[in-house]
């Protein structure tokens, strides 16, 4: 806590350190003024970082903290040129200010995508369409801002095209979703102009017709009081207590808990960070992340051809996440983070609560249980969930780390909110092969999430090497005279590039420290990637889209670290015509066996809409777990104390009562109706 | 509950169904001693069964219930011989009795082992090969013994064999796998003669040698008083608390929650079986269980290549299952379930507490955020979890039926317990490529873990369809413009036979009921299997290991349904030369579309131990889940109120104190120096 500003290096920013960066930015561009689209902390350069994180954990006196560098991005309202400026805080200077190529687009700024909705609702082209629709008096229209998608190789314009639908009812959480309407205009988010409107297909093909009158369906809505039918009454209290108080400790965003010490970091672009993973003072993780996440969507029509979302680069998930609110995102004893961004015209913005941090339960996390004597060790899984919740517009990502006391990371993601929809003519029995029919007049399209999991190692030390292991049977020889032999064939990847799973071959990721080793199993100590095998991306080689995502067409890549190389698909991803993120810096084809080297993992969902996903979706889970593999020399949760009635306080269920019954069977005769059979 | 014993046809066997087995056996062979193996309910006929449950759910008056029969394995103790014996308990007769040929063996019954394990203990041969360890005053020798395995067509005698360990301490947990002993008689369990002493090899390669004297190690410990290290004093309690109760009601073994009806059964093969799901009066499954699992190992070494335990067939998880401990191995309100089995003299045992029931929170279920308004739709995910434990010898199974309120079902399994070791001089840092050191003097074997589920579907009718959808990108034509474009490609099973998983596909397998339409999707209704890819079966196809368990070499079965067709690798797996299960029945080749079908799914895990995974292994878990596609009009759970502080009570952690620091870093001088820096 020795930084010129009493800040640590993996500190969030401030709003003073916004405050600073707009003074100085004012006085580099006198007069000129500036739409602020990013003030963030700049990452640290890494090997200032490690001298000073290493004194920490060392308890040697510490060096001077590395540089606290601010990243700014902004517009010139004279010009509409787009910068990106560099200052040092500690000097309060500028390092440098770039203009950027005019084809470069920046992320979406807060202020941003409501200033696009309101213009969009005023222009009259806009409301010549909605006079058409002939809407009944309470039917209103509202539009969501889209990232504009790349289609050509030429467009050098900042644009985005609005899509529109009905709003039914005055409600703050009326399911505008159920209601896509038939056209969609393409604004320049700098000109104001309209560029052109967009109509969309009305059946199962690709033909579009002019607006017509709105033929009246029902929304199909998600809040409890538009449901129009009963809430469930049977759902009984669960009430999760922690008399003592948790068991972690917060001292400003350095976490300790179970032998793990962490720091919680948080920008605008990220979101949740999670820095200098150290368990039982042993160095395990410098940083980690999700680096990007990409949306691409199935439905081979314009203008859905350029839905492809870019959430982490396009807009940000620490711009989207959630304020949590107590006893409604988490459960027991939570603590929050809280963090900040800048506003359009260069004010803090004060992000409250956007991190949760609170135990859980998880089961058993070991047992035996000797037959003979029949003693039981029991021991419960206990976790530390760190959580954050992002809005990106119709959708929500839930991303929960989950650190256990054997030494486990978890990354969980989970998807819900609620489906992109498209109108579709849909009341004859239509269907498309790309998308399901989720309400009368409304189709969900296919569509994939593809995530980066930015994973920086720090296996007992800054020099690792990633290897695979694959498991096959021995050869059919005389060293494996009953035929039963197998046994693990290893890969390392000596040089920066890809590589792909293998459910078929049990393939398992793992990062070691070939300078270390374990003294029982006399091999380097290592973690393992559980990681989640998926299929990648859909979209032709040829398509903008696959170029723009290349980190989503291979599982695994490999990179050596080098100080700003964070983002998956690169630092500009909106409207990019092809990345600049892991498949460039792999072709450095740089030496990273026993380097500083950098793995990421893209994991995804193949997400063909189900009926049940809509108005808004049970959460689909999907599961990445670091794990220590030769590590340790025994199970790091030994020393964890036996579970027990004294310490858990549980309750027997009381025999029941017959009167209990007949909770099941209630509305029957109401759902069935809804089912018709065919035979 | 109007049959003539007053018990519902899926209820568990009663104690006095096992006496009255006895009886009505004593009465079949005057005379005659009866070694009893197994007495259970035999499965009831389902068209049967049918009848009676669509009765009782659409509340019609009951028909005659299934005949209540029952379901014995003994030997004549005079001849040896092995029968089976079906029994009608409502008619109080034997339907028939039958001797099995020679060379099918039972499954182990309770008394078995322990009956084996001290006679061996007093074998003089035994008792020599102690001699020669010259172990020192207070170091004792035990044994575990295993089901043989296979490795001959021609073997019909019923063996054990016997693996050796040290026991260092006198207390009910010593954990004897860390010592194993170099010798391993086989015995004869029958004529309770020795087959043979086996050695094991002492190295990396297949060599043995006579026994030598000991050469002293320390045991590595798992129970919390042997650890010889202070426990962890910073893990503050955690107590979940329903001061209005469950949301659960139970009579007998029927279960209703959150629109969720199911039965509760219980036997001692499969342990636990859910039967007769129903979700808000709608049918959904007839039988859920798991019906097999094998674990192979992959040492290629005598006696090694016949350690493949199958522990559904060869032992049982209902005889092996645990008897559960209030606060220990469930948290919160719980409900538990007994059971009931036989000791080999036909009297009925006692199984308090062998399954326990719980709410548990997970987290968020749904959660949508309008962007515009800040109004947030925030449903936690409350689900009811049914727990099964089950050591087999050194090793743990737990398994979790998981339901929610969006009508998912999920089958959770967590492999913990002991690692199955072998002994190894391993002192000089030598290592086997099959298998891990995880002590001085011992390596865990590579090996696997392969379970069958088996799903006896009912979606909305017992007549269904199994098909698979893969997603495919669409051609490169001019339906397909932009290059975006993917659709799903549909694969129905229309004969009985396997099919593999891809994940490059994201291939989804699905259960459909043609005779009902969905009115939105006009899709048949439909749930899905989320599947779990896993490695299939290592050992070579020339291999007994092989045909002993081909359910295990492929992912997906789909047979017709016959009565008695339970379980994936047959009925008699002990000693099994082959299997007689689903590699049989499809075999028939049977129409399976819109038929009564069984979907069995194979999945599992290549356990590679981890030096982590001793001496009790951190649990590793796999999950499937059962979701509905297409089965519902819209997301299930939208009925579900609002999570609030009113309901949940959560606590704000108050800002931390400096003073609370320093939990972090504490031990880290006394673990650092157990690594040794190479460079």
């Amino acid at each position: 806590m020795v930084t010129n500003q009493g800040l640590h290096p993996f500190d969030p920013i401030t709003p003073e350190e916004i405050k600073l960066a707009v003074r100085i930015l004012e006085a580099t561009f006198p007069g000129v003024s500036l739409r602020y689209k990013r003030i963030d902390v700049n990452e640290p350069i890494k090997k200032d970082v490690i001298a000073y994180i290493e004194a920490e954990r060392l308890r040697r006196p510490l060096p001077p903290p590395p540089a606290r560098l601010l990243y700014v991005l902004f517009h010139r309202l004279d010009t509409g040129a787009f910068y990106k400026a560099i200052l040092n805080a500690d000097k309060r200077t500028i390092v440098y200010a770039k203009e950027l190529p005019k084809e470069v687009q920046g992320p979406i700024d807060i202020d941003e995508v409501a200033g696009i909705e309101a213009m969009c609702m005023k222009h009259p082209a806009v409301l010549a369409e909605i006079e058409k629709l002939q809407l009944p008096a309470g039917i209103t229209v509202c539009n969501d801002p889209w990232m504009y998608g790349t289609d050509s190789d030429n467009e050098d314009r900042r644009l985005f095209q609005c899509f529109m639908y009905l709003v039914e009812v005055d409600h703050p959480q009326n399911n505008h979703y159920s209601l896509p309407c038939k056209f969609s205009p393409v604004f320049d988010a700098i000109t104001h102009e309209l560029i052109r409107m967009d109509y969309l297909p009305g059946g199962a093909g690709f033909e579009t017709t002019p607006t017509q009158p709105w033929k009246p369906v029902k929304t199909v809505q998600y809040a409890h009081d538009l449901l129009g039918e009963p809430l469930r009454n049977d759902l009984k209290p669960y009430i999760v207590q922690q008399p003592e108080g948790p068991s972690f400790s917060v001292i400003g965003n350095s976490v300790y808990w179970q032998k793990w010490r962490f720091r919680v970091g948080f920008n605008a672009r990220e979101g949740l960070i999670i820095y200098n993973v150290t368990y039982d003072n042993r160095n395990i993780f410098y940083r980690l992340a999700v680096s990007e996440m990409t949306v691409p969507y199935g439905d081979p029509r314009a203008p859905y051809h350029r839905k492809q979302a870019f959430d982490v680069g396009d807009t940000g998930f620490g711009m989207n996440a959630n304020q949590l609110a107590l006893g409604c995102d988490c459960l027991g004893h939570i603590k929050y983070f809280d963090g900040y961004l800048n506003d359009s015209k260069g004010n803090p913005v004060e992000m409250k609560n956007v991190i949760c941090m609170h135990e859980q339960d998880n089961g058993l996390q070991h047992k035996h249980t000797n037959y003979r004597s029949g003693a039981a060790t029991v021991v419960r899984n206990r976790q530390l969930v760190l959580q954050m919740i992002c809005t990106v517009a119709n959708y929500e990502y839930i991303f929960n780390y989950i650190f256990d006391q054997a030494a486990n990371v978890e990354l969980e993601v989970r998807a819900t909110g609620i489906l992109s929809t498209v109108p579709f003519d849909n009341e004859n029995g239509e269907t498309v092969p790309w998308g399901t029919n989720v309400g009368a007049g409304v189709m969900a399209p296919f569509h994939q999430h593809m995530f980066s999991l930015r994973i920086d190692p720090a296996i007992d030390g800054f020099k690792n090497t990633i290897y695979y292991e694959d498991s096959v049977p021995m050869p059919e020889d005389e060293k494996n005279p009953y035929l039963v032999g197998y046994t693990s064939e290893s890969t390392v990847i000596r040089t920066a590039g890809t590589a792909n799973t293998s459910v078929d071959r049990h393939r398992v990721f793992k990062i070691r420290n070939d300078n270390v080793t374990n003294p029982i199993t006399y091999k380097p100590v290592a973690y393992k990637l559980m990681a989640a095998p998926s299929q990648m991306l859909l979209v032709s080689k040829n398509a903008h889209g696959f170029r723009r995502a290349e980190f989503a067409t291979k599982p695994i890549w490999v990179t050596k670290y080098q100080d700003d190389e964070l983002y998956a698909a690169g630092e500009f991803t909106n409207q990019s015509r092809r990345a600049e993120g892991v498949e460039t810096w792999v072709q450095r084809k740089d030496n990273v066996e026993n380097e500083d080297v950098v793995l990421w993992h893209t994991f995804g969902l193949t997400h063909n809409p189900r009926i049940e996903d809509f108005p808004v979706m049970p959460m689909e889970r999907i599961s990445i777990m670091l794990k220590p593999d030769g590590f340790f020399n025994k199970n790091p949760a030994l020393d964890v104390p036996q579970s027990s009635q004294l310490f858990n306080k549980s309750s027997l269920h009381p025999e029941e009562q017959v009167a209990a019954c007949c909770a099941g069977a209630s509305s029957a005769g109401s759902k069935a109706k809804l089912y018709k059979r065919v035979d």
